[in-house]
């Protein structure tokens, strides 16, 4: 903390005037009472249960609100320099945190039981959804239905719009208590659709920039590099900072936890700039290291530094992720805007809303062709998901840069359809989450296999499926599908007999975390059971 | 954190140039492997209780070689460019953690009942240093012996390099152990004489900037307005923040220590900036907001919450610290040096000695005068306070302004005088200390009043010296101290009377904390005895 805080335009001016300092001083002045404001809001709208105004829209409609006055009075031009702020802002302070958080709190059991759902989604539905909204914006255009981008920056909007932010969706799950596989889809997917979009962002510019001599194959390169370079990186420093926690396991030694601690929330740091120094994508990276960092190097450390970095961690992000959902209301409520736009936005809307249904629905068909019969994804697990597809901070961030990466008017455009999507999907399907997904009936207290408790039964279930081969073969696709499903489960498996005991300290047996309720609770994470070295 | 690392060059150039975001990634990531080095090689020499070289010290060194490796490789440039960044962000991202966490780890108990020695040692004393030290550099620049600045210039020298931060001497204390009034003096002193130095330098900015039309009467108001104005700003937002936690404690609600610690980080930098914002010193209002906060606010989170926010300010600040130690050791490593400051150097390091002397011996005199025959400081630890007059981040940030505020040759000189004594007295004073406190023997385990247990003893004994005034009244002027001094002591009646029952949920009786080990120990602090509203 402390630290997450705008950097003042001051910090531009090396000649420090004592004025504008002041004035730098009262705008983050302004947004520490507008985070304070948001923080108060949001708690008292949850103790009242009142589900239409989420936390994120709560933030999203104080900036609003501020941004509007802001606009009516004359200090306009003055408070809009404290505010501005460039994008690497973003991508140095805020997205670095909240991205880290995401994969940090991401359940590991869960995750891997569906982990073939989940990529299947998260990799093959990304693209479907890029591509399907890319070619229609294009289309739009060619039809003068609205703006008429080139169809590489219409595949770059494709692709940025549809890292999904289901935030509202998540605490709603978390409120009411819900299905823990469906939790581990709608979370597990927009983890791992944030990488994929930004990949695919990235592959995008490269080709734009690059236009002469560029082939399919290359693109594939491209994009190959980015992803599984960033996922690389990410994962080996997420894996050398369990190794090199594992030192200090165990020992009891003083101040150990102010080391364990310092060290811990450097390596997500490393990670990412190791990524960004090697022009791979530093969210990428974090992302894996905070997945690695979970599962691995979290059960090395000490309990009470267990229950340290999780609530650091948790702070951190709930602190950028307000900022951000307050700065893009504000920023919506600044911007000049104009009308022209309108049609790009409402028909960018429709198209992300097919786009979605493309991604859900057709990976929900392969993967229920793949999964056995009492495993397949329910149709109302289906529409839960194609509902949660918010966006938010990352799209917003990709739209930010594109306003450099692309001409003038372009990037513009982009930008002001995806804050304007961005403010509408968390407004609209925020509010209405709690409501829409009742009616799903898929979440309340009644539900049988609720967080935490159902998911052992279904772990065994799942376990079963694989031990006895008794499902009839299929086709032949179909059984590909299967073999693919399998080897997702080998991955358990490798885990589970090596990576496990190599890098933790751990006995090599799973902990008991079937549940999802936050880690800053009272409730003690496994605790670590001697310090036996199992690494020979 | 995370978030606490350099702001990139890449962040001044809109144009977000990739070449230059690389290079920025690749100056984070060598700062980062540099912040772990010294983690890991700080807490070696801890367990092996090597103590010539101290954490402090060995980050510095650290710097110092990679500085150094820096200048005879021809990348001089380029990594140059990595680690430049302004003192802005010194004073908006590095500084506050390091001074709250001085203010919030201060242990109110052992504080409050040294608080008249505190406080003459603190204002008058540093006062005195400053001056002498000023007058002294002037005088010496007058006699041709050193390069000659000007009266009021020196006076700034005088005042930034009083600023002491006695980090080696503590962590050797707390080591060791040591006597608990020993502890409160040297931790006390340094802790205000930061705010005292702060305010004078402000005070002499001023009077050098409007020097036309100033008499005496307007530099005191001036310093006043500083000192006074930014004391009241940060003890007023302390009080805030304590009556607006204090409707959150005793609620068991879900999600409630996120939003609890959410605040709880806000509130500091809300005073910074409040302060900046009103043109006094966002680093004098922070100071006091940790002294406050740590007093009333902190008693008001729920246990966890405690646990939670001792631990997070510990790491912020640790890792601000041993970032400002490896960057001065790096900065001076770097710099161009010539030979004409050494002369500067050498006499100012006599000079501050000498200046130390006078506010130590002299104040320890006065509070003597003051203090009943068994309370007397005695010689040893007068020793050890003047002994513990190591220059740290505060004097060497305000060299970084005095840069900004001086002319050219100036400001050089004495920005290169203060990073070679702050490194000189880091090496030095921080590689004999552990020697030279066991020679004066106020350290070691066969202390009798050693930390934590000790102090029920000595405080029972201060309040029996106020419970029957038996001691015979001396002079005028002694009477009139003794009486000073009661008025500390009344402070703390007011304290447990009013200003606790108030602002806390507590029952009004204080907890137990008398020891000085960090916050971060297993150890629960004290609990709060129930929810009762103490209020009416």
């Amino acid at each position: 903390m402390s630290s997450e805080l705008q950097i003042s335009p001051a910090i531009h001016d090396p000649q420090g005037q004592e004025k504008q300092q002041q004035a730098a001083g009262v705008g983050i002045l302004l947004q520490i009472m507008m985070l304070v404001l948001s923080f108060v809001l949001g708690h008292v709208l949850r103790r009242h249960k009142f589900y239409y105004l989420p936390e994120a829209s709560a933030s999203l409609l104080i900036g609003l609100i501020v941004g509007g006055l802001a606009n009516i009075s004359n200090t306009e031009t003055s408070i809009r320099t404290w505010f501005n702020f460039h994008d690497e802002f973003f991508f140095l302070f805020l997205l670095p945190p909240i991205i880290f958080q995401s994969g940090f709190s991401l359940q590991p059991k869960p995750f891997f039981s569906n982990f073939g759902a989940i990529v299947t989604f998260s990799v093959l539905g990304t693209f479907v959804a890029s591509m399907v909204t890319g070619v229609l914006v294009y289309l739009g255009g060619v039809m003068f239905l609205m703006y008429r981008l080139p169809f590489v920056e219409c595949l770059m909007f494709g692709s940025l719009i549809s890292a999904t932010d289901p935030v509202t969706v998540l605490s709603i799950f978390q409120e009411l208590g819900s299905d823990v596989n469906l939790y581990a889809l709608v979370f597990g997917e927009s983890v791992l659709n944030d990488a994929m979009a930004i990949s695919l962002y990235r592959t995008m510019s490269l080709v734009r920039s690059h236009s002469s001599g560029q082939n399919f194959f290359m693109v594939i390169v491209r994009f190959l590099e980015t992803f599984v370079g960033s996922m690389s990186a990410g994962v080996g420093v997420g894996f050398t900072s369990a190794l090199h926690l594992f030192k200090y396991a165990g020992l009891d030694v003083d101040n150990l936890q102010n080391l364990e601690c310092c060290l811990f929330v450097l390596f997500p740091y490393f990670s990412y700039m190791l990524a960004e120094g090697l022009s791979l994508s530093g969210i990428v990276s974090i992302l894996f290291t905070g997945i690695v960092m979970k599962h691995y190097t979290y059960s090395n450390l000490s309990a009470n530094s267990q229950r340290f970095v999780s609530a650091f961690f948790h702070l951190i992000s709930s602190l950028a992720e307000t900022f951000v959902f307050i700065y893009m209301g504000f920023d919506i409520a600044m911007e000049k805007h104009s009308w022209s736009h309108l049609g790009f936005i409402l028909f960018s809307i429709l198209f992300i809303v097919i786009a979605r249904a493309a991604n859900v629905f057709g990976c929900g068909y392969l993967v229920n062709l793949a999964r056995p019969a009492h495993r397949k994804i329910p149709m109302t697990h289906q529409k839960a998901l194609w509902y949660s597809g918010l966006r938010g901070a990352m799209a917003f961030a990709l739209a930010l840069q594109s306003v450099h990466d692309l001409p003038e008017g372009h990037g513009q455009t982009i930008f002001t359809a995806t804050t304007a999507i961005v403010v509408l999907t968390v407004l609209l399907i925020g509010g209405s989450t709690g409501t829409m997904l009742e009616a799903l009936e898929v979440v309340g207290d009644s539900h049988d296999t609720s967080l935490g408790d159902g998911f052992e039964v279904v772990n065994s279930r799942f376990m079963n499926s694989y031990d006895d081969e008794d499902t009839p073969p299929g086709s032949g696709f179909r059984t590909k599908l299967r073999e693919l499903h399998k080897s997702a489960a080998s991955f358990t498996e490798l885990d589970r007999n090596y990576l496990t005991p190599f890098f933790t300290s751990n006995n090599g047996d799973y902990d008991d975390e079937g549940n999802i309720e936050q880690h800053h609770e009272e409730r003690i994470p496994f605790t670590r059971r001697g310090s036996v070295n199992n690494r020979g």
